[in-house]
C-alpha cells in the first residue's frame, strides 16, 4: 500500500499489513508472553520501560525525520519526541504508586474479610491517528503496558514512516519486543485488530470511532474512544485582549490546526469584538507557512489530502453563506505538491455554517460576537462534540463560573488547548467526543485492569449461616 | 401485555407499556428535573432517599404481597425488602464521602492549576431482571441517584407486580417522583430506553446484554452489563466436606438456582468425592419444595415459563450423554400450574453437557471429581462466562493460591455465593458475564458521572509561552 508524502504529493512510501492469519498468529504469541509480563511484576515492568526510553532516546534523530516526512512539520516533531520520555517518566511514577499493595479489609459481616487483586486485560489494541503520530500511539500504550498488559498498535497508514523506527527501538530491548508490537495498516488491519484483543483504545475520528464501538460491539469486548472536536473559546468584555488574542491563535494554529483539542470556535463580547479581530489578524499575519523549508515558518502542511478537501468545503461553505475573510486563505494553496492553509480568521458567521458545526481540522478561526454571557454560553453549548473549550475573562473566578456551564471534558482558564501540556488533570469526552475512562492519573492505569476480589470467611463454626 | 404467575401458571395480571412519544416525553421531563435534583446538592439528595427509604418501610407488607406473587417465593423475598433499607443507607455513606470537596492541585508547571469537578449523566436507564425484581432494579439505581442523574428503570416484564407498589412510594416523595420513574415494559419498552437515555445498565441474560450493548452502540452511550455466570466451586482435598456441602447447596439452590452468582459446576478432589456427593445428597433430600404454601418449604417455583424449558433441556440433555442422577428430579414437577425444581445432584458428568457450559439457573448441582489442583483450574476456567467463583480447602492460604487463577470476578473463600451478602469488594466480570465498571464501593458512583478538569493559568505574564 503506497504512502503519500504531505510535502511533495507523492506516494513515495509504501506499508505491508500483515495477513489477517499473520496478526492472528501473532497475538496468539503476546497472549503468551503477558503472562510473563505481568507476573515479573511492577518494578520489572518500570525498569523495562526506562531501557526503552534510552532506546528511543538513541533513535531520536531517525524518528524525527520520519516524523517529519510522515507529517511534513519540523517543530510539533521535536516537541513529540521529547515528549516520549517525561511521559514514560510520568507514567512510571504514576504506576509505582498504583500497584502499591493493597491491605485486607474487613468487612461489615465479622467473620468476613476482602482482599482485592487487579489483573490486567491480557491483549489491548490501540488504534492511533495521524495528526500526532507518535504520541498519541503511545497515549494509551504506556500505561496499558504498566498495568501489564501486551500492547498491539496500529497507527495511521497516513503517517507510517516512524512505526520502522520505534519497532526497531523495541527490538532493541527483548522484555518489551514480545509484548509490545506496532503494526502496519489500513482500515482492515484495525477491524482485524478489534477481533483479536481483549480491549481497544481508538484515538481518531468520530466516524470511525463509532465503527470501533460496533466492531467492540461484535466482539463484546470494552472500548475506549477519544474522538473529535469542535473546541469554543469565550472572550469576556473583561478579557485581556493582548493575551486572549495569543493564546486562542496558539491554541487554533499550532499544528495546523491538526489537533482534536484546537480552538475551533471563538466567541468575543461585542463590546472588545473590533480590537479582539484587529488584533488577532495582525497576530495571525506575523506567522509564516513552513515552506519552502520545513522551518521557514510556524505552520506545516496539511498532512492528509482527505483533511484538505474537508477544509477547502468548510471555507468555501462560510465564505458562500457570508463569512467575511479578514486573514488567510479561502482555500488551501498548494506548493510543490503539499497544501499549506494559512492562519485564517473568518468574521460574520452564524451556526448554520460547517466550520462551525463540523471538525475543520486547519487553522481556521471563525469569530462571533455575543451580548450576553449566557448567549455565548449556549453558543459554545451548541455542539454535538464536547471534548475540551477555553474561557478568557478579567478574573478566574469570571472564566470558572462560565466554564462551569460547559458541556466539556476540560476547560482552560486564561489560556488555549491546555490539555496538550497539563497531564495531571482527569477528564471524560462529553458527547461524539468520545466514550470511556479518563486517559490520564491512576484511573488511566485501571481501565487496563479487572478487579478481583477475594471474599474470605474466617469464621471457624461450620455452619455459620446456610440453612439450618 | 398479560404476565404469568409462576405459582398458578395463570394469566392473571396486566401491564401497559408506555407508548414510544409517552416516554420520550418523560425522558424530556426528567432531564429537566434533573438539573435540579444535581444543583440541590448531595445532603439534599441524601435526605430525600431517607425519606424514600421510609415511604418503602411504609409500603412494606405491599411490596412483600406483590414481589411473592411476582416470584411465588417467600423467605428470599423478605429477605430482598429487607436489604432495600440497608442499601440505600450503605449508598448515602458511601456518597457523602464521595462528594467531600477535592482541592485545587498544583501541576507539574510552576503557573499552571488544575480544579477537578464531577457532573452526572442527565438520565439513566436500568433495565433490571426477574430473578430478584427489586433488589437488582434498586442496585444502580441508588447509585445514579446520588450521583445526581435521573432515573429510568424497567424491570423485567416477568415480574412486574411490584412496580405499582414501589411507583406509589415514590409518588409520596414529591422531590424524588420527577427523578425516578418505574416503567413497566417489555422487550419493545427496553430497546426505547436505550434511545432515549445517556447510559444504560443491564442485569440480565448475555443473550439479551449483547443487544443492549448493541443498542448502546447505534446511540452511542456508555453501557454498564451484568449479564450470566457459570460459577465453580472447587473443593480440594483438604476441605472441611461437611462446612463445604452446605455451603454449595445454600450457593446452588436458594432462590431455587434463580441467581446469576449461584453455583452451577462443582469440581471436587476425587479421594473425598464420595463422602462430599454422599453428604451433599443427604442435605439436599432435607430441603423441601414450597409447595403447597409458600413458606411449606425452602424451594419456591421456577419464576419464568421460559426458565423451566431451559432447565429441562439441560437435565434431558446431561441424563442423556450419561450423567446419574443422585438427588432430585429429571425435569422440574408441575404443581397446581407451577413448575417446581428439587435441589438435583449429578454425577458421570463432562464438560460436552450442557449444563457444565451453558447458563442453567436452577438448583442444579452437576459434580465432577479432579485428580490434580491445576486440572480443577482448568475444568473451573474452561467456561465463556467468569463472574463469580468458590474455593474450599483445608487452609485459607491453599485456597487464596486457588483462586488467584480463576478467571472470574470475585471468589468466595471457604465459603460460596458471598456476593449476595459483601457490598465492599469492588469487582468486575470476566468474558460473557459482562462489561464495565464495578457495582460496589465508590467507583460505582464515579460510573454515573462525567470528569471535568479546570486548567487554570494563573501567571500574570501576557504571553506566558505562546509563539514568540
Amino acid at each position: 500500500m503506497k504512502v503519500r508524502n504531505p510535502r511533495t504529493g507523492l506516494y513515495d512510501y509504501e506499508i505491508e499489513p500483515l495477513s489477517a492469519e499473520a496478526l492472528v498468529e501473532k497475538a496468539n504469541q503476546m497472549r503468551n508472553a503477558q503472562k510473563e509480563w505481568f507476573k515479573a511484576g511492577i518494578d520489572f515492568r518500570i525498569s523495562t520501560l526506562q531501557k526503552w526510553k534510552n532506546e528511543v532516546n538513541n533513535l531520536k534523530n531517525e524518528l524525527i525525520e520520519a516524523l517529519c516526512i510522515d507529517t511534513g512539520r519540523k517543530w510539533e516533531t521535536v516537541l513529540e519526541v521529547d515528549l516520549v520520555a517525561s511521559s514514560i517518566d510520568r507514567w512510571c511514577a504514576i504506576s509505582k504508586d498504583f500497584f502499591a499493595e493493597s491491605p485486607r479489609k474487613t468487612s461489615s459481616i465479622p467473620f468476613l474479610d476482602i482482599e482485592q487483586a487487579l489483573v490486567p486485560y491480557s491483549l489491548v489494541g490501540v488504534i492511533s491517528p495521524w495528526n500526532f503520530p507518535l504520541l498519541l500511539s503511545l497515549i494509551d500504550t504506556i500505561p496499558a503496558l504498566l498495568a501489564g498488559s501486551a500492547v498491539l498498535v496500529k497507527p495511521s497508514e497516513v503517517a507510517p514512516r516512524f512505526i520502522k523506527v520505534l519497532q526497531q527501538s523495541i527490538n532493541e530491548v527483548p522484555e518489551l519486543s514480545g509484548i509490545l508490537n506496532y503494526l502496519e495498516g489500513a482500515a482492515e488491519t484495525g477491524a482485524k485488530l478489534c477481533e483479536i484483543t481483549d480491549l481497544i483504545c481508538f484515538t481518531g475520528s468520530t466516524t470511525t470511532g463509532r465503527k470501533v464501538y460496533q466492531a467492540a460491539c461484535d466482539n463484546f469486548i470494552p472500548v475506549f474512544l477519544e474522538l473529535g472536536g469542535k473546541d469554543a473559546v469565550i472572550v469576556t468584555q473583561t478579557a485581556d485582549i493582548d493575551r486572549a488574542t495569543s493564546a486562542v491563535l496558539w491554541g487554533s494554529v499550532a499544528n495546523a490546526g491538526q489537533s482534536c483539542l484546537s480552538i475551533e470556535r471563538v466567541y468575543v463580547h461585542q463590546s472588545i469584538f473590533l480590537p479582539f479581530v484587529s488584533k488577532l489578524v495582525g497576530k495571525a499575519n506575523q506567522l509564516n507557512l513552513a515552506f519552502p523549508e520545513r522551518d521557514s515558518g510556524q505552520i506545516g502542511p496539511i498532512i492528509s489530502d482527505k483533511q484538505v478537501a474537508i477544509i477547502n468545503d468548510h471555507l468555501q461553505d462560510a465564505i458562500e453563506k457570508g463569512a467575511s475573510l479578514k486573514a488567510g486563505s479561502s482555500f488551501c494553496e498548494e506548493m510543490k505538491g503539499g497544501f499549506y492553509c494559512r492562519p485564517t480568521v473568518l468574521t460574520n458567521i452564524t451556526h448554520e455554517m460547517k466550520v462551525m458545526s463540523e471538525e475543520t481540522f486547519g487553522p481556521i478561526m471563525p469569530i462571533m460576537p455575543f451580548k450576553e454571557i449566557q448567549e455565548a454560553i449556549n453558543l459554545a453549548n451548541d455542539s454535538k462534540y464536547g471534548l475540551s473549550g477555553a474561557v478568557f475573562a478579567g478574573t478566574e473566578e469570571e472564566a470558572l463560573s462560565i466554564a462551569k456551564q460547559l458541556k466539556c471534558g476540560a476547560i482552560s482558564i486564561n489560556d488555549a488547548a491546555l490539555t496538550a501540556v497539563m497531564h495531571e488533570g482527569e477528564k471524560n469526552s462529553f458527547k461524539l467526543s468520545g466514550i470511556g475512562g479518563t486517559r490520564m492519573g491512576p484511573s488511566a492505569i485501571k481501565r487496563f485492569m479487572k478487579q478481583k476480589a477475594y471474599l474470605i470467611n474466617t469464621s471457624q463454626v461450620k455452619d455459620p449461616w446456610w440453612f439450618s
